[in-house]
């Protein structure tokens, strides 16, 4: 379950402290830097080439500082927000414009992860967004155009991994959803314990890939059968729907839809009534009912990998996907 | 995968171009030809030994002709109205008077999907009965009744071709139930993508094989578990349920209920959002969540025909059947 | 699938006829003898170590008699009164204060279910309490507590073949839950055919492990996935989650709730409609859908128990256990 040793040690030399930016959305958004450039328009968006955007230096928050009571840490892309006090952590996802889930983002989250894991003073995070209005794009289209097969199959490795982190991880991973949260943003929330979306109609969740003429793969639809059932999920990833929060609270993808102030404060109460449970017992119960799942992939995850590979090498998937981000491209002009 | 050979060259012969009725209800009864047998009542009768009546000559519609834009075909139970323009087919059962699946109704079924599914012209069908009131009455009791053994298996395995077929379509099956639609005819729309019902309290659906004392075969329960969940179909089944409308909705038997009028004209709207879809990541995901249990089915396929031809050889079985169709046989008198 | 041979000749020995109240409750808990013990406040003692105080003699009641119409039979702590008019009998936990599943009340259960499976007058059993108010508290603490290896590997057999004799049994079974029924009481519930649960706000249903610090075994989770879906049984069994009424019946846990008053009465309207499906067919689809569950647990029977004696013979589960009962103790006086 490594990574590849390559993306590990560039994503630990990434790791720092960092100023911990008071919590309202304001502030975050000013701590997490950068910002959305000129003529971008949010979702319209999503799956743009964002790393492109975000290779801007100075995006780094300066070190030292820390917030009231702990200090926080993280990475250019993933902002840790602990509190001792009430045994978690709030990890935020500040890759602007759109989340998308670059390698470094993939790696530095697993990394986040890892480290919360490893410090018995967390036994849980709440995953949301540094930029309310998006919660991730997903799956980073830069890394799957013009690459070579090495290069998609780290790519897809770190997919993988972030997955069974979150997956089988014994922290308590409540998704705050503040914002849109299309494919690979849609698996990331249901890789945790519990999913609270903002209610907000433009914020859709769901497995939309065969919108984009791709399918998802076969541990994606596993973790939507689990959430929402074996029907609902075949006629969702079947026509890519993507839900809004009234109809994603109906079919399941999400447990909870609060007014889009209220997303943050209730994944703390949530939290509270997850973490009152005697850990142990709910690590040994969450393990028991997702090992089979994580297995099926841990069965098989380079036959997995290879089948990205081939996949996303066709011509005529890099001609689709070349043409669509120059289409991208064109607008942020 | 393969029909029976002999089957198979029948039923070919029996393919021929026909007229292509108009679409409203009346002209399709009409272009179906045949009708209900004097004294027939409707759903008291399904599982009637519908061979017998359907044996008379002369309903085969004359061929050329054509409807509206395309050219029709079909076989003599079978009616198949192609709209190109619209990617797709109207597939309606026309096996007066209760639709039930004999060996010749299945084979024809099969036929005309996989000629359907050989044409490029062609991404979905609709199923629907030619004789609303009634889907489909399910199996042909005829075909279990007082024949040798080899022929309880050639009928077994075209009930299992059937099912293969239509679950693993890589056409979108959309299912118009414009009637009631028991045990086998429940398969039958089940094994579809999406279940329109109409909105009539006569027209029930369900798996209600317990009800006639016998047992569904495990992909029969697999495939309605797969739609409504192991609770449900556990009751479902042990109790036999045919579910009128509202209920059939709520417990997701179907997808959708609406009035009577409106079945066909819904299906085609639903048709067309399925349509919108790109095909190939359509088809895959279809297959990606389908394939584990149609695979069930495929690795015991055999053993499956042999506990059906020793179960339906029983003599308390041959007795109990004989006994229901004189019963049914008198009625039509 | 048997049980160890001491337990059940034990067992054995206890069967013996008994008188059979009348079926209101005030005469079932007369019947029943014993009652609850001074300063036992119900609900916030299940667990408690009821065997203490179950075993002070005089409470079984005196051989002879019988009910209207048939002759009851049972055991001390298993109270059957058979109706075979209609074709099923009542059975009744009567294990005060708590019910709690004792090695001798799993036996006792185990051996009336299979005298009643043995007699083809029965096609049905309803399963209550004797004492409204409690269902059962689950396991019995005192088994788990204090005693050597081979002792909790006899009880943990025994816990094994009740679910096994009960999800498996060609009889209906009804669950009329007159009370709270945690864990392990709610096991038992869960591995009947149907649910009935009494109006009150204090009897809650569902396995609550995780609360007590401790994990449900593979096959407590698969029965009550089996029951309400994936991810509404990892969101249960994670926070331990007792369900109250009308919970209970939106996620699925139970199937009907009635007033207090009419538990019985419906159970009894419900049985009939079980039993007027063909009992044969009707046996065959509930093996057919709960084969593969119980064939789970079967696989790996003795890994299961040396993992609980494991477990349980821990110093620190114990220890814990200890303290809690103690505690209980203490609060009786």
């Amino acid at each position: 379950m490594a990574l590849a040793a390559g993306a590990r040690v560039q994503a630990r030399a990434l790791l720092r402290p960092c100023a911990c930016p008071g919590r309202g959305p304001g502030a975050g958004a000013g701590g997490g830097g950068g910002g959305r450039a000129p003529g971008l328009t949010g979702l319209a968006l999503w799956f743009a080439g964002s790393r492109v955007l975000s290779a801007a230096p100075g995006r780094t928050p300066a070190a030292g500082g820390g917030g009231p009571g702990a200090r926080c840490f993280g990475s250019p892309r993933v902002l840790v927000e602990p509190d001792p006090a009430a045994g978690m952590a709030v990890m935020k996802l500040r890759k602007p414009p759109v989340n998308s889930l670059s390698l470094e983002l993939l790696t530095e989250l697993v990394i986040s992860l890892e480290k919360l894991e490893n410090d018995k003073s967390f036994q849980g995070v709440i995953i949301t967004s540094d930029s309310p209005g998006i919660f991730s794009a997903g799956l980073d289209l830069m890394e799957m155009c013009g690459r070579d097969p090495a290069h998609y199959a780290e790519y897809w490795k770190a997919v993988q991994e972030l997955w069974l982190r979150l997956y089988l991880s014994h922290l308590v991973l409540i998704c705050a959803v503040n914002g849109a949260s299309p494919a690979g943003g849609c698996l990331l929330a249901l890789s945790c314990d519990y999913r609270i979306l903002a209610d907000n109609p433009k914020y859709t969740i769901g497995l939309n890939e065969t919108q984009l003429g791709i399918v998802a793969p076969f541990w994606f639809a596993d973790t939507l059968v689990n959430t929402i059932g074996h029907r609902a999920a075949e006629r969702a990833l079947q026509l890519g729907l993507l839900f809004p929060p009234a109809e994603a609270l109906q079919v399941g993808i999400v447990d909870q839809v609060v007014p889009e102030d209220q997303v943050q404060s209730t994944a703390r109460s949530v939290m509270a009534q997850w973490l009152a449970v005697p850990g142990h017992a709910r690590q040994l119960t969450k393990n028991l009912m997702r090992k089979a799942t994580a297995d099926r992939l841990l069965k098989q995850r380079d036959a997995d990998i290879q089948n990205f590979v081939s996949f996303i090498s066709r011509d005529s998937i890099q001609k689709s996907l070349h043409v669509y981000i120059e289409k991208l491209q064109k607008k942020k002009v």
